[in-house]
């Protein structure tokens, strides 16, 4: 089975290993499942088209450019199924879950790594070089990343296509933690993106399980060159979208001031949580533009770093399963301003 | 897109074609399901174990026997991806999923076809004699067979392993319509099937969304031999279930009382349904065991028929799609006493 976080079960232990904010749903989201409940007995719609018809206007895409998913997992794992794919660049460190998929389908994975010392910043020549040398037909891009939380331009993107200049490559896009960007300007983005897809093989993957908090519930879409999105449907398995995870699509993306406040929310809390761990003699600590932070203990041992932590009644992200870290990395998501004071409180006390 | 049952969306028309009665809930579910919500901000519990133990419980197995699946499907696909299999034989006419599933996965897909003429009643030895001549490595059975409602007993079952003797012939069976048959012994059968799985290798898939009524929500599982199970969990997405159909899983399989109540109801309504229809002379009716029945037209334009049906307020499944029917069958789910009456009225006046 697989390592994520969020396993670690015990009564009264904030568990800041999961990346799923504590705040307040939109207005009138309780009324829209409950009203979703009773469509229980009825199968999902097979097509989900009127969800995807509120994507593709969300997205100024054509509905033929969208697949909808169960999370983002359901996506990255058909993309690598459906789509011909050789060899397949992943940068690291990243969530593990792109290379599983990858591997499954006898995808060659080459790894280029980006380096603590450089804060984890992408070297936009060097990464083409890459590409161009192992002769890559794939290249994963997690933006924000999963664990170190840093954030691509769009500028970057386009260098590296135009780079690369095999316009058979394809890009797979993780966009799960876009909307936690403070200064992301979301239809720019898209129609850059949107620009980009007519030329090039683009999937970008936009689960709705972080940003909206719905982890249990499942939802999430991608949209795509329409090559890649024809390919994947041809293969998607019927109904694994729920009623509910369906039901919420049109609602939330309606919710322009909910996002607002999410992005106002983590802008502040990850200045305020940079600004204290920085202040910390015995940890390196990551930028990040997303609702997470990836430190590093540089003085002391992990172990009892992280028991003390727990036995102060938190819990927080260990990093030795990414590729390029190791038991010295740890990763924590952003809670309340409560919970985050104690855990800096924690932080401190455990490095006394 | 695949073409199933329910997809015929009209105002105040009543949809025979998709196979979920329309009872009750067993008391006390709406609770579950409104506490279940409450984690809808979690991740759902990566392994399931807790729903896992229940299941094992229920089923007299080990918990190294289980895999969850995102209702039937995802299981079907699973098992499909992960096992070596090299030639399947399906019998037909059956749901088309396992098809879809085999031929994504280059299985070569042999057929065995049931024929009208013998009420799609099994030949055990001519099932034996193909699968031998064709050298299966996979016998796919759905038990009862959708669309035929036929049923296959343990002994059948037990001869046919015998009689093929190669112990690498696997064999998926998918039981989901198994609690509507009214004659079912639940613990003689799993207890049989328990005790096979030691000497072959064999998968059950129980999906529970039929017999729940919760199509919804997307919960069920497989139980198997020890090899086929492991070779899933290795392949599998995780957080396929979400938290509400995880939740489900530990109250519905307390409910014994409601699924006597769902044998007595489909007994009650197929003898009613069959005596209706078998009364009708131009119909060929075939006897089912589960909550749905297929009836052929013989005599008239079927496309007139299901016009008139349609017009009359009511849409039934047409079973071109299924491997062996053409457009002459139709298959209709049973529904309330007075929805049921509406249809024989309905099929009456479309035949005068």
């Amino acid at each position: 089975m697989n390592f994520h976080g969020g396993q670690f079960h015990r009564e009264n232990v904030i568990d800041f290993s999961v990346n799923i904010p504590e705040l307040e749903y939109p207005e009138g989201f309780e009324e829209v499942i409950k009203e979703a409940l009773l469509q229980m007995r009825k199968y999902p719609d097979i097509d989900g088209l009127a969800s995807k018809n509120v994507i593709a206007g969300y997205n100024n895409t054509e509905v033929d450019q969208i697949v909808l998913g169960n999370g983002a997992t359901e996506l990255i794992y058909l993309m690598s199924r459906a789509v011909d794919i050789k060899i397949a660049t992943i940068i690291q460190p990243t969530f593990t879950e792109y290379e599983r998929a990858l591997v499954q389908n006898k995808v060659d994975v080459r790894y280029y790594h980006l380096e603590p010392e450089n804060d984890f910043k992408l070297d936009k020549d060097e990464l083409v070089q890459h590409l161009i040398g192992t002769n890559s037909d794939l290249l994963v891009l997690c933006n924000p990343n999963n664990p170190t939380g840093t954030f691509i331009e769009m500028d970057t993107i386009e260098y590296i296509l135009l780079g690369v200049q095999n316009k058979k490559m394809k890009l797979m896009i993780d966009e799960s933690f876009m909307d936690f960007v403070s200064d992301y300007r979301f239809d720019r983005h898209r129609d850059r993106l949107n620009a980009l897809m007519k030329s090039h093989s683009i999937l970008v993957i936009r689960s709705m399980t972080k940003n909206f908090m719905i982890p249990g519930i499942r939802t999430g879409y991608a949209i795509g060159s329409n090559k890649i999105i024809a390919a994947m449907n041809k293969l998607k398995e019927p109904w694994s979208i729920n009623a509910l995870a369906l039901a919420c699509i049109p609602f939330l993306l309606r919710q322009n001031n909910y996002l607002d406040d999410l992005r106002t929310w983590c802008h502040g809390e990850l200045r305020f949580m940079l600004s204290k761990l920085n202040a910390i003699d015995q940890l390196t600590v990551f930028d990040s533009t997303a609702n997470f932070i990836l430190f590093r203990l540089d003085i002391g041992s992990p172990k009892e770093f992280m028991s003390s932590i727990i036995d102060g009644g938190a819990y927080i992200r260990t990093c030795e399963d990414f590729e390029g870290l190791d038991q010295r990395y740890f990763r924590i998501a952003l809670k309340s301003r409560e919970d985050n004071n104690k855990l800096i409180k924690l932080i401190m006390e455990a490095l006394k």
